[in-house]
């Protein structure tokens, strides 16, 4: 391709809201354009870096006898109401009517629309482990997207699903699939990516993981254990294991402490550590109910752990009106006098398990030194109340297989992998005859990778302050031609004779013939990221020489003419190489 | 592919709704099922037929220079809101608002995007010309979508937008576009496919042409010369030649013609031809303005022509009421007495040029005989009048050019191609600097394909009372091994065998290792379509020899085993080269 054709243009200017180097890149390199908050079309050089990265899946996943398939962007709501997440997903979900008033949506995955196949296509366990895949664009109704191709609300998604006539095959099979997705993430030229267990959330099932591209732009947070593999877990399902001090119970002791309604403000008022205090947490749940969450002063409540527990999809913190009418003091709330019949309370292991902590009194502008859990609540209350971890993981906590620190590391989430089991299944009736000939519910399993997100994790990793530097894999062109002076001597003449010959090699070569000023097409190539670069110009071409550079070094080296195309050729298969698993 | 694990059942039973072959195959065979009305899922057979499709696309719009891009599927309604067609478009247009309430809409073809892209990427005439061009799913809100992948709601969809600096570098590429159109239909083996004239409708621009798959159940009518090619046209825009009889006009003559409300009837009570009599017709346009039309008795109006003429995108049949406001008789009108200040009236030039019609009288049960136009409406009415083609071409009228019966075929329109010129561009203020630095607007085309739609045209065109006749071109494999009596000898040895070595050849190859009655599998390989099927039997293994069949011929030849890899790939080059164009 000559870069004087190609459409898309490289920009001097980051766009406003970038902050991130994918986000800022992809747009100055002419890769792609917001056409909307969160929604971008891509420009034939995206195009090409996202078709390299769709084959490199499309391989891994026909390796483990994925079959491809396609199914509808537009989704009817009924295949939703069929597995109750018409109702319970949230406001992401595109909700529509057609023009003949039929409720419809925009998937943003296909869990019911391939159990709807199944329960057709599949029947006999003769035809189990069977799965399917799709490379396919989806919408999430996303209120804030960001970071360019990293949140969107348009994506396209290879979204793959597996249905098996027991768990061990299940378990079998998503070993595969795991191992599929580490050779995917290597081939694409992820330098750092790491498989973590997370939390099922709204997909349902019981193990997952996530695969994280380590990047400091990351939304999610990482826990890993100094050894890198004994342990790894998204901050969500996180925990550790912490030893919490217990001393010898004192005697409780009610003191005035005006003006202290944070545990900071009672802390330094008292002297101590956040640590020696108890804290109180109000919350309303989806059915409106209460939930009075007690921990220790200087940790912070994991909510999608709380949510898990008392199973409710969202929480919200609850008014100063709504604390009060449970019977507490909002600032000076504490578990002491509350009725664990009126109130659902939730203590976490790590107020249970301290002693000593000063606590609210449940009177303006007093609390109570020496609260011990066990000598303090009665039997009858504590029956009532679930003692559980539901501790935010900090950097630093000691692990829960090690007990070292756990290092706390940033990351983007380019895939996951979920043994979803009968969740789908058995709300749809998605049975198989087993070899008994019993009708049972498939098991199933799911696993997804975001294709855009790939590439721009991808770019997180592999960029100077100039530019990308893509792995040869994916990079939309293997070399870079930059024809200097193209008017004088010989320039143009070797530049289109070097062009022509690597084209009919094979090379994907991208052809700088605008004869613009050397410091503008540097840039440029830069820009772009081409691994490969070979500068022809008339002072090197007097001496019948070209200079061949890479894009991840500064070091530019004279090569005879007669042989660079023989060294690109070479230096391709070298880099291929490099990325493979 | 073994037949035992590929996902996809064969069905027995038609869909009920299911009228024509590519719709009942391409659901019987397993390559599709309904999710909604209008909206499919691709089963793995049908994907890969796709998939052979979409390569044979890209290939031949890279041959004429095209560079792939991806533009979103949901836009923001402003982008269509700049060409007005937010606004213009009708149902079909899907418009639905985000969480945060802005306006939004699934995008059913990408003008608007592109020319967002090209105001941005294009700037300099050195640029152009451009062509860029996707792959990619549309959403069409149908109200009544049938005939399987035919009329569909969502569908994949090749879509292609030039940008010229002048008009005849737009005319010089439309025409390499219609070669290139050309060439894809041809590979992908559709034998009979014209490219006719049509009317560009709501795309706006001049010239355009519609591919045309000619088939039995196509939902267009197409007019084309004996020759074949003199003149071809859609009916929506077809002209034909017609000579009218011109008498010297009759004294005029009110007769009692009680309950004559039709053509038909008053035809029968005078003894006379539907085309001696003048027939009146009345519309509402968009604004709501009567349109009154005068037509030949035999003639029906075309209402695309007569839509162009009073600008208007939709007509909706006046009311009695309506009619009699205007001043005329429902059942009774004419042109006799109408006030053509107050009334928009069209005539028709077979109304204009035919002597001595008889037409109604603007009174209950009266008609008038012998009027003629000329004579009988004076030229201040006349003035006011506009008289022009409005007339539906029939069967065996007089072709335009050569003045033979045009023959009326039907056909599925597979693709367009328009010469959109500036409508966009100027609307959306998409400018270049020409080479005099100054910048005009870009000059457009378009080019469609529907990708679905070509699969089942394909299939129209080539299939039997058993199943499709895929060419080979785009079968989604290339042979079907049949193992008969799979337990048998060394059936499934050889089978084994014969399968891996044709997949280490390169080939394609389906494999029917299920161990079904003979009858079963022959079916279910009738009903896939694949074009070469080689069958392995105890039989004729005795012999050293297997059954080779093809799919368009019900005849078998017996052939060595040692001979049947080599005669599959030959047979497979052999029929690839048959759809070279």
């Amino acid at each position: 391709m000559r870069l004087s054709q190609l459409i898309g243009q490289r920009i001097k200017e980051a766009p406003r809201d970038a902050q991130t180097a994918s986000h800022i890149f992809l747009i100055r390199g002419g890769y792609c354009r917001p056409v909307s908050a969160g929604i971008y079309s891509l420009l034939p050089l995206g195009k090409r870096l996202v078709a390299k990265v769709e084959g490199i899946i499309r391989e891994e996943m026909n390796r483990i006898d994925g079959q491809e398939a396609l199914m509808p962007v537009v989704l009817p709501a009924e295949l939703w109401q069929e597995s109750g997440r018409f109702e319970t997903v949230g406001g992401e979900l595109l909700r529509f009517k057609d023009r003949n008033g039929k409720d419809m949506l925009l998937a943003m995955t296909h869990e019911e629309a391939v159990v709807h196949l199944a329960r057709t296509e599949l029947n006999s366990y003769k035809q189990l482990p069977a799965m399917m895949y799709q490379i396919q664009t989806k919408y999430r109704d996303e209120a804030r997207p960001r970071a360019g191709l990293i949140r969107v609300r348009e994506f396209t998604m290879k979204d793959g699903y597996s249905f098996h006539a027991t768990q061990e095959c299940l378990e079998a099979y998503y070993e595969r699939a795991h191992e599929a997705y580490e050779r995917i993430f290597k081939r694409v030229g992820m330098a750092d990516c790491i498989s973590i267990e997370s939390d099922p959330g709204m997909m349902g099932g019981k193990v997952s993981h996530e695969f994280m591209a380590l990047a400091e732009c990351g939304e999610d947070t990482i826990f890993v254990s100094p050894d890198g593999s004994s342990y790894k877990s998204n901050r969500e399902c996180a925990v550790s294991n912490p030893a919490y001090v217990k001393d010898a119970p004192l005697e409780q002791e009610k003191v005035h402490t005006p003006d202290t309604k944070s545990i900071e403000d009672v802390a330094a008022f008292l002297s101590m550590e956040p640590s020696q205090a108890g804290k109180a947490v109000f919350y309303r749940d989806m059915d409106g109910n209460l939930v009075f969450v007690c921990i220790r002063g200087d940790i912070e409540v994991n909510e999608a752990k709380l949510r898990k527990i008392v199973q409710s999809a969202e929480l919200i913190f609850a008014s100063d009106a709504e604390i009060e009418a449970a019977g507490a003091v909002a600032g000076y709330a504490s578990i002491l006098g509350i009725d664990c019949d009126k109130v659902r309370v939730v203590v976490d292991r790590s107020f249970a398990e301290s002693s000593n902590l000063v606590v609210g009194a449940n009177e303006a502008d007093y609390h109570v030194k020496n609260f011990n859990y066990e000598r303090d609540i009665d039997e009858e209350s504590r029956d009532k109340i679930t003692v559980a971890d539901i501790a935010t993981v900090r950097d630093g906590d000691p692990c829960p297989r090690t007990g070292e620190p756990l290092r706390m590391l940033r990351g983007i989430e380019v895939g996951n992998i979920f043994q979803l089991g009968t969740k789908y299944t058995e709300a749809m009736h998605c049975t198989f005859l087993n070899s008994n000939g019993k009708a049972v519910p498939m098991i199933m399993g799911c696993y997804g990778i975001g294709v855009g997100r790939t590439v721009a994790a991808v770019l997180e990793q592999s960029h100077d302050d100039y530019g990308p530097i893509w792995p040869m894999s994916i990079a939309p062109y293997q070399v870079h031609i930059c024809a200097l002076n193209i008017k004088k001597g010989d320039v143009r003449e070797v530049s289109e004779k070097l062009y022509a010959e690597l084209i009919e090699r094979g090379v994907e070569v991208l052809f700088d013939d605008r004869g613009e000023k050397a410091g503008f097409m540097f840039n440029d190539a830069d820009l772009i990221g081409i691994p490969l670069r070979l500068i022809v110009s008339p002072k090197t071409l007097e001496e019948g020489k070209v200079e061949f550079k890479r894009r991840d070094s500064r070091d530019r080296e004279l090569i005879d003419l007669s042989a660079a195309a023989d060294l690109v050729v070479e230096q391709i298969a070298v880099e291929l190489q490099r990325w493979q698993p």
